[in-house]
């Protein structure tokens, strides 16, 4: 089933302990659309400027990407310069230029019409509150978030939260959003905020999904997931790891004929998959060139970092 | 097979937000010998003071463990005062009184000198050496250490490490260790100074099992194995969870027959299973009162928390 995504779509600056690149196509939307287009039809909703070429919406093409949804404005594509010399496990910021998505108005395509998955990465949770408003008959709706909007923006969070199935943020947010440093507790806390399933993304040790407690099921089937990290020996560029976890997690359900405790749980090992091929290189590189060989050989690695047999 | 351990057998004052206990049952050795008997016979060497009556030594007996190694010497035990109030994954420490441990010349009793696995828990590496040397002939060695140690008696530790099979420490110190902040290269570097085998513990996160890599035998069987924690609501008292993976992990190992990779990773998860206990209560009372039939229900729910099917 096809899942259309809202999110940025970007030109990142990004310096690492590995190197520098310049104006290297980026953005929440982009990064997840690439991870999820290996397991299902992808449709993006985002805004570009005049500096959006051929050659970057070439790589959306590769990848079966549907792009009719990418709005061209007049003036400059949302920039972003980030630097992880000082920790690999969290970007400061450098710069964020807004640019074409500060007057951003999200259109729904007619072709899109007919997603049943809907994905928002982490924008304005205005935008997002619009596009899931706008299409009130999806399936399954998952949605991804940050510090910054919990911190100055949480009234209108809270709405996003409302609409959403399946809420994906790492250990701080979840912590920053519920007020409680335990994470079990913060994962309940979340939950009765909207979403009836969490998932928690511990960076390099992996993560976990929490699911609602339901009185009317108690089955052991409900119970919370762990799913590992790939011990890695050198981590490139960590920009869109949680975005292409987002990506292989949310496309995998997508492409599950029911949404059963196990297809949750393959889904969680895709995340952690995707994850851990994006910081193999910088940017989009390594995920725009990525084999569906290579993905299940992977799978079947992580199978063997878990598994007592 | 029966393990000899060396280690503190200690009284803590332990203050953490669930409350605070004033000179409870403490030390390296005394948890890890609790977690371990659940598996196989275990015997300790360590030192007490004149304070150090038939309560405490019922609770080794309760677990049928061997004390006749256990000196009385004149003066106090080793006593340690700590505060988790600031962070439950660190403690604070206020107060370390080596006491009777201070002038501690290490005795192996001869009922001690069949046993075929020796654990060297975190004391002073002159003391841990001193062991290793005076039973040569054990199948297997593992040991703890600490920050202390490695930043400041490094060339004793060292010493150490050369003669241990397994070595399990945090994180932290397997950074500080291989001065390599990356997880994989830092244990590299540590089971470059000797250890074939190394357990790097993540706290709430689990703990990665990783194997000296062997140009003779690259076969996937050796390859790195993540254990998960459980997630917990409330943790009462971290002090001796570290410990108790140890005494789970290591019991477990010296309770079959062959040592096979299959058995590394189920050692793995026991850890993990007894180290969930440990810190659902304050000291050693959770181990002291637990059954083998919730050591196994837990390992159960362990694998539920990982496996895809």
């Amino acid at each position: 089933m096809a899942i259309t995504v809202v999110g940025s779509v970007a030109y990142d600056s990004i310096e690492t302990p590995a190197g520098r690149r310049e104006r290297c196509l980026g953005g929440a939307a982009t990064h997840f659309a690439l991870a999820a287009s290996f397991f299902t039809d992808v449709r993006v909703i985002a805004v570009v400027g005049e500096d959006f070429g051929p050659e970057q919406e070439a790589v959306f093409h590769a990848r079966n990407i549907d792009t009719r949804g990418i709005e061209r404005a007049p003036g400059k594509s949302f920039f972003w310069e980030g630097s992880y010399l000082d920790n690999l496990n969290e970007a400061k910021t450098r710069q964020t230029d807004l640019n074409v998505f500060a007057t951003f108005e999200p259109k729904i395509p007619d072709a899109y019409r007919d997603s049943e998955f809907l994905f928002l990465a982490n924008i304005d949770p205005v935008l997002q509150r619009r596009v899931r408003e706008a299409m009130p008959d999806v399936k399954l709706v998952a949605g991804d978030t940050m510090n910054y909007w919990i911190k100055d923006h949480k009234p209108a969070l809270l709405e996003v939260l409302k609409g959403l199935d399946i809420l994906l943020i790492n250990d701080t947010e979840a912590r920053m959003l519920a007020g409680n440093n335990n994470l079990v507790l913060a994962a309940r806390g979340v939950m009765a905020m909207g979403p009836s399933s969490l998932v928690i993304k511990h960076g390099e040790y992996g993560a976990s999904l929490f699911h609602k407690s339901d009185p009317k099921d108690k089955s052991a089937e409900r119970r919370t997931f762990r799913a590992p990290a790939l011990p890695l020996e050198e981590v490139v560029d960590p920009t869109g790891a949680g975005d292409s976890f987002a990506g292989g997690f949310f496309g995998y359900l997508a492409s599950q004929p029911e949404l059963t405790p196990a297809a949750y749980r393959a889904a969680m090992f895709y995340g952690s998959v995707m994850g851990s091929f994006a910081v193999e290189r910088f940017g989009t590189e390594r995920i725009a060139e990525l084999s569906r060989k290579e993905i299940d050989a992977r799978f079947l690695q992580f199978r063997e970092l878990t598994h007592l047999d």
